[in-house]
């Protein structure tokens, strides 16, 4: 089942056309979105997602999302599910019609979370690196290539992870051209350590996770040591554990890393799942 | 005036919704796209055009585009058209729905020339230099970054223009981190020197233009030496004329880089625009 609203408050058919053309979300991929995950009727850590939405709209000098009109449309889409315990929220926030009046399209999707995606946090996955093309310092030298935005143009991300697939891998973990891990395509890469868990810092051009952010705060209370700091790829290959997280995907153990099994970190992922679970 | 065709031969409305809020051309970027110029009627480097569109499909690997429904549906545009002499003629090809059945969605949409780009055409432009964070073989060793595919991901090239504004400019011209040339957001420098016209190579991770190759075709018919290979951007400076070219600029002179003003070749525009057009 899936649900749509828009951001006046009314619901909408999902299967029928909603965008024009000359949208540029369409035709500049020129806009925004959220992923956000839903569990019985309590979608997980809205203010940050809503408040990461507003920094990319900042990034893109976009319109200011109008946050009350997100927030009407999350909940109606919540009102409006009867599908499973878990639904994947998507926000979209376009600069709306080429040439137009500058009024942004923005709508929320409830969807269900796929069967792939549930296979994969049970079983954990396979995943290569793939070089990201930037380097240290780029993003604040150049912000222009949106670095830190999570706009809609993500044909690089998907091809990585076709290009993870014809190697056999099921997912991708970005690294700088010097071998410096930065983040999956759409999730955040975490390396632990005995009770330390390390993730990449948003300055070298990624996104800041929301995922990893609540797991953060839920493994710092709970005593674990959390560091933000740069992880050299080959560092995985010796870690304790390496997970790719995300809403949707939630603590995600990597098994696998460009054909090399890692270190058995199956007991660790149920930690770091009930460490992450416990904040709800 | 537009006018909208879709692949399977009909009219559609362009100002009425097409899309679904789950087509990958929006919700992931994910699709391709060309702009034809068409003058009286008659579209200029059609098959240049589709052949292109098909190379970026290749590298996305999405289905090969049906060449004879593009074409069909550029007739379609064409014989109902009954706006001024120039149209910008744009076909857009995606992945389709998401968790469809893998049918792409595509269109072929003729629009007016901007009555900006008509005065940049007679007046030149004043561009300004940005990094794109590319070096020389990032392309060849990373094609998942899809640098030589003109895909429907441009948030950044509309961040750039931006950035260009910002600066007090009208267009840019991104550079590799080390300052070699590499192409404009939607369109392809070229230098001048004497008779010799230069071009930066297409396997910098920038599109093969074809405007560039059309009047490459006449420039070489007439004498001229015609060069492809890496420019240093410093080289601008002190060119006998700097210009930017694309379907629907045509031969557009840059008159000021990064502020400061360039070589006048006013002449040279009107030289290389004849030339441009003696192909047609």
């Amino acid at each position: 089942m899936r649900v749509l609203a828009l951001l006046d408050g009314t619901l909408a058919d999902p299967d029928a056309p909603l965008l024009r053309v000359d949208d540029l979300g369409l035709v500049r991929g020129d806009g925004i979105f959220e992923t956000i995950l839903v569990v019985d009727g309590k979608p997980r850590e809205l203010d940050p997602h809503l408040d990461r939405l507003a920094r990319s709209a900042a990034i893109l000098e976009l319109p200011e999302p109008d946050r009350a009109a997100f927030e009407r449309a999350t909940s109606l889409v919540l009102d409006n599910w009867s599908g499973g315990a878990e639904m994947a929220l998507k926000l979209v926030y376009t600069r709306g019609i080429e040439g137009g009046d500058g009024t942004p399209t923005g709508f929320a999707l409830g969807l269900p979370i796929s069967a792939k995606v549930l296979a994969q946090r049970a079983a954990g996955i396979s995943a290569v690196t793939l070089d990201r093309g930037i380097e240290p310092g780029l993003a604040e030298r150049a912000p222009w290539l949106l670095l830190g935005a999570k706009t809609l143009s993500y044909a690089v991300n998907m091809a990585a992870l076709r290009e993870a697939e014809r190697r056999g891998a099921e997912e991708v973990v970005f690294t700088t051209s010097s071998g410096s891990v930065l983040e999956g395509p759409t999730s955040t890469l975490l390396a632990v350590n005995g009770r330390t868990i390390t993730t990449p810092p948003a300055t070298l051009g990624i996104l800041p996770g929301t995922t990893q952010a609540a797991l953060f705060r839920a493994a710092k209370r709970e005593g674990w040591t959390v560091v933000v700091e740069p992880i050299p790829a080959a560092d995985l290959h010796t870690a304790d554990g390496v997970f790719l997280v995300s809403s949707v995907r939630k603590v995600t153990r990597v098994h696998t890393l460009d054909g090399k099994p890692l270190t058995d970190a199956s007991a660790l992922a149920t930690e770091l799942a009930d460490l992450y679970e416990s904040e709800y």
